[in-house]
């Protein structure tokens, strides 16, 4: 015989990264597939070790990784992981990072600094990843960072659907808390009925440049329910300014809105207490108990890269989840 | 003898394309040295073809092409220009876009779509290119789409220069004509001493996707000097209608500044009728004796690309150029 | 579950450019396939968008275009076209491209010059190209250029096929038109059953470098039809003074054939006049009314191509297409 | 229709380089499959001609080559059965190499040298392997540097299966011929049941760099079996040597074992004068009628080298054939 | 003037990472050039920023950054410097990682197992590193793992120097810890005029894999002065049982020498109690106070990579650095 | 001091293969430079080693190869040699090799074939040669299957002037053996002074495929003095018999030309009784005692190869060396 000949299938597995294993049990049970087991542990001096349990040899294999507290650390661990599916034979690898580490270095602010979202994105290539899955980039144009296909997926249904279901009845106004996210506030009043927009315009001292001397509430708040909507909140010093500041020129009620909850100190404290009366998220990002606080609302987003996933293995459309 | 040593010496030598050769002598004007001959032309089914007159050996060349007019020809012709550079051993090829083609289509709006701005900085990487030149890019994440150095050049202080030197009793408003270009406006505004911003918010029919219903200024123009700022004017449809409605809403007088003169007509006819009493570009592209008009001011990007040039090739610090 | 596993299919979807959209058409009815849906259109500037109608993911992409006047525009879609089929997740890219841009500079006549039919295979592979299908290469090294496997085509039965039938009775005499095409001349002689061959000897001035001073016909024509044999026809300059030469020195019967009608003017006239009793052609590239005459005979090259995907998406055998 | 579906099927397909067909020829009875039928000739100069006598488009690809005399040709001509299946369109090429060539030349051991051993695994790739299969690497790192999955084999278990069957009654003492092999002695004593270890153990003069001054054994060998274990016997110098003075100290009885029979000259010689009672081999490389010896058992590695391919293609896990 | 021309100049900067800031300073004390300012800092969510203080372009970097406690971080900064470095224009990277992360995994030692060493290597390469410089690889073949000129340097006569002069008048014997060193104590016992050398045995339970039963001394030790070498010291579990065992079979005294003090908990107390009457090691890493003890002795690395650098720099011999 | 600055200096270095040291040491006596020491020489399995005596660093370096008898094995050394280079961190390496191996494999003449001349450029390329240099490609393009410069010499010259000089007062008739080469006869005859041209036309059988009938000569040669011309002499089987038949049809004498000498047997005896009166090789290839013969003429090619180094090395022309 010349040749042997068979049908050939296809089987997906499930990885997931220490970073945020609970996202990926809950994308799993979603999948009805379990996260596959593998020893993963540090060594004494932090160098990480990972080892699957069963072969993972010609699977279309989806590796979630959170990368929360100790970022870099889960960095690290992806590559490896990448690494150690390429060498075991898995036949397509997908890093799904609900989170896009280092999104925010994606430009030279000024002469001599890294384009790290660009690094981050050349080294899961060089690693092995071969497509990318992630939610809300902090700037689209990230996508292009990656040699080769990206489906990004976009929470902004989950949270607008959340927002336009609990606050019905209000005069909704859309704020954007600096000049560089009037367009996603404009997107977000789309999405809402066409509510208007406002934005914090921070005027500097021409003559000790990056120094803030005032904040203008650009647009009209008075009297409103006021969305402050951002993609992410790192430590809440932007947001939680732009939500006093709206509440100073009259607006009725604020609700803090964004995808990524990185919530680092002393973000908690300030949401608590700024005077939002919700503050909705995402779990793309483990929130621990001590960040949580009695406004904080959490959407899963696991339902959604579910359905990616999904239609990923099956050659589906990503598109069609987000067209109305 | 075991080796012939001998002390290195570096040359700079000045490469144009076809696109606007009248720029690159300007700027081989400010640095002393004359653009390479060469014999250029097209094939009768349009097939371009390039050779240099002269040995360019271990030249650091600069290739300056600027994409007006037919730009999927001068795209062409800028990677035949590098790969017959790169095969004639130039040491180094520095490729000079004052204007980025496909800078526009820096994403996926939808899915389906290419992004064409990475896929041109891999097609110059793939040419040859090795370092990137360029003025004002769409968005500043285009610089991490060219795999190596790119030294991206800021038209703004030349602009607002001009417009604070002309107008310097004025009370100045900075308008950005879309919710995209805010923090733009916002960086205007600082250099021209705190002035303050609007914007036009566009309001789209929830059921009509991507239908405008409404333009509403957002911010306070009445009685002001508006400058209405973008990074390029292609056809002018949103520039000319963001004068207009400043205008409608008691502007006292409106300006209008850009870096890109794509001017794709009506953008000439538009920007002469549409109400600004002056229209302020650089000369990043050609700007043909048709696509002029009276209220029309041409600033000269040539001084600054020389500079810039000048200093790359001494190994001198082009951050430098714009700090304050 | 550990993992999901499913029988895995294939998918041949088929895309055209927009060079020449009835040849992809014609290819998809040999295929029993249409061609995908898409937007694409030029921007007022002259860049090109497009995106497909449909979903792409996983399937056996096939993109055909013609690349005949307008040549680097459809260059630039093609390689457009190809990003976002990447980028929308195609698992294999084949382009097929019956004439192929800038064959004719495959190699440095003289230094600083480029070697653009390499660099166009470059930027198809930096695309995303995996695969190349196209006909009758001007030099068949042109293969190598490709980091990839590449499928080529011959249409040299078709057109000696079409000779053989209609001039059954005479004598015939393969003529090449230069002193480099005659090992295409032999080529067809072997399958017109061994007839004899000639070319045209152009003598030059060793004084006067480039310069030709006498054509002599080396090779006897006398009393014979001769058929004038090249890969591509483009202004018709060397093709229609061979005609004449070979008429002048007595040939019965002269007819002119190609596979690729470039026809730039004034190719149409010239070919006309010339002397030729019939001009054979293919339609790889579009040949609009104004560049037909009465002695033009088109053949469709749709066929063999269609054969030739069936065989590649079917993992069958596209070398016997070419056997006897 | 928009597409054409069908199932799709893989498809195994077995090729050998020249160096040891009968190999290959085993592997392929092992498997029920034939080796792909091919013409493989030199030119009077020595360039090597390879042409696969059937269609291998879509293959799961499987290319036997061992390179033992004539090491060179070997590795050429496994570099052009590469070039030629990848441009052939195999669908996933795996290269079994054996024995893997240059494994020797693993690092610089002084400054100046190339690593050969990477260089084998870059060139590998550059031609179009996307996987390799190997034998007992001379070090484990060479895994690492072939950039893809590599599926290492282990001939232990098939060597100390018939050294425990043989030599079961015996006080078998584990000996590594120098310093560099001790962790290999070691885990052939767990192999066989906690045997202890010994080495010899080289002085150099340290006025005279390179040059041995004494070989000592450290270790217990008195009134034992000595069991010499390496992973390959070249010209058998040191394997000789040791057997020598093994029994000098007073061995009962010496075995020596190594997966890669190179056997240059005078190893068969050396080997049958050396006071050894049995040499045990593999056949990963073709031991030449005129290379055996009395001594002399080889085991054959083809089923080894079946099943794992048998795993490869199947999707299925090779680790497995290693576990206890 | 056709071209600018210049003598051409070379100018070496010197660059830290924040892992062992201390190392750069002394390195760069002994070179007579100080480091080069920058900002670096931790966001609040772990991303790291750099951003140099000066002009870099055309230099020749060196960027030395030391991975100890917090590794991950650390390598993730190396990365991202070399990023800064690249766009920023540097004309040649040179990293200097005095220990390598990742070492120890630089094989396969099970499947689906990553081979993160080389992993690390390639990641360095991606970022834009074009050479490296080390010390005392754990293996030597991870120099092949990087795709460049990798300057290996060893600590051997630093070590050895100071055992030789503080211990002239002992009967010395050179004992590695495991069967996997005994190479390395063989070339340590060369460097000390011929020690004899001895290496623990570690037998292992056949039925119950990776565990050890027991641990014998092979080769001689007793009355003997024991320096008990390895290339890095972890958790010191190894070598502390190594000095215990030496000095149960009756040496007299017994010193540990390594070139990387990792020294993770509990290594301090280990080696503190374990019995030796010194321990020495390089400062690769940094030993924070509460990791010394009073047996310690930390001899300075600077000094050989000061060298290094200087030879790399003026196209000098690295290789001469370490002849006799 | 932030950095140490110092005069950059250049230095080239020569090295040559085992292939022909001969010619690399004519060359070196033209450039009035000594090839750089080395250790070279096989293992006893046939692997090569080779180590460089002193330190290559930062030279640029040209490694001259000539790949004759044993035709793998010198390529593969160059391979070997070229890493060493890199690893040894030589500044540029460009690798000279005369005659260009597998040059004749440029395309696939049928399916399932390698295209083995492109392999080898990237062969060089992935081993780290950044330049090329060569003389008398078999096809001009293979200039393009090299990524990066190729300098391409040609040894026209040469050869023209040593028949113009010889034979001054003949009728000159350039002829070519075959059909493929009818393109070269005419560059001869231009240099030749416009000398009419002929070629030996092949008939095959139209039924069996590869097998020729007969060969005709189309052209006239009768009372001429005839140079057969061709780029290399293999087994001389095609350029004898076009000796003999140009005798037979009436040529006065035949003279045999080419720039490569390959002679395997039995090329000697074939031209030394073919009934050429002499027979112009240069050497590029060593040709060996018992090839050469009485009729042969052997021209050095060292003088040229050392001009265009020279060239290369002072960032001077190549392509002035073969304007007229």
């Amino acid at each position: 015989m010349n040749a042997i000949s068979t049908t050939s299938s296809k089987s997906m597995m499930l990885f997931s990264g220490r970073g945020y294993p609970e996202l990926a049990d809950e994308i799993g049970k979603e999948l009805d597939v379990s996260v596959t087991g593998q020893d993963a542990y540090d060594f004494a001096n932090g160098e990480i070790f990972v080892r699957f349990n069963e072969s993972v040899r010609g699977s279309d294999a989806f590796l979630v990784q959170s990368c929360g507290a100790d970022l870099n650390k889960w960095v690290m661990e992806t590559l490896i992981m990448i690494d150690a599916l390429k060498r075991a034979s898995a036949k397509r690898i997908t890093v799904v990072l609900p989170f896009y580490p280092y999104a925010r270095q994606d430009k030279k602010h000024r002469g001599r600094e890294p384009i790290s979202a660009r690094l981050v994105a050349d080294l899961l290539k060089t690693a092995g990843a071969q497509r990318l899955m992630t939610v809300d980039l902090h700037t689209d144009q990230i996508q292009g960072f990656f040699d080769g296909p990206v489906d990004h997926l976009f929470a902004q249904k989950l949270l607008t659907d959340h927002i336009a279901d609990r606050y019905s009845g209000d005069d909704l106004t859309v704020v954007s808390p600096d000049s560089g996210r009037v367009r996603t506030a404009e997107r977000w009043a789309d999405r809402l009925g066409g509510a208007p927009i406002a934005f914090i315009h921070k005027t500097r001292d021409p003559l000790k440049p990056n120094q803030v001397v005032a904040n203008r509430v650009v647009g009209d708040v008075t009297g409103r329910t006021c969305i402050v909507v951002d993609d992410m909140i790192d430590t809440a010093g932007t947001v939680s300014k732009a939500v006093r500041q709206v509440l100073d020129e009259g607006a009725t009620k604020v609700i803090v809105a964004a995808t990524h909850g990185v919530l680092s100190d002393p973000a908690a404290e300030r949401l608590a207490t700024c005077g939002a009366v919700e503050v909705v998220l995402t779990n793309t990002l483990p929130i621990p108990p001590e960040h949580r606080f009695e406004q904080l609302t959490v959407l899963s987003i696991a339902p959604l890269i579910a359905q990616a996933i999904e239609q990923v293995f099956q050659d589906g459309s990503v598109t069609k989840l987000f067209e109305h």
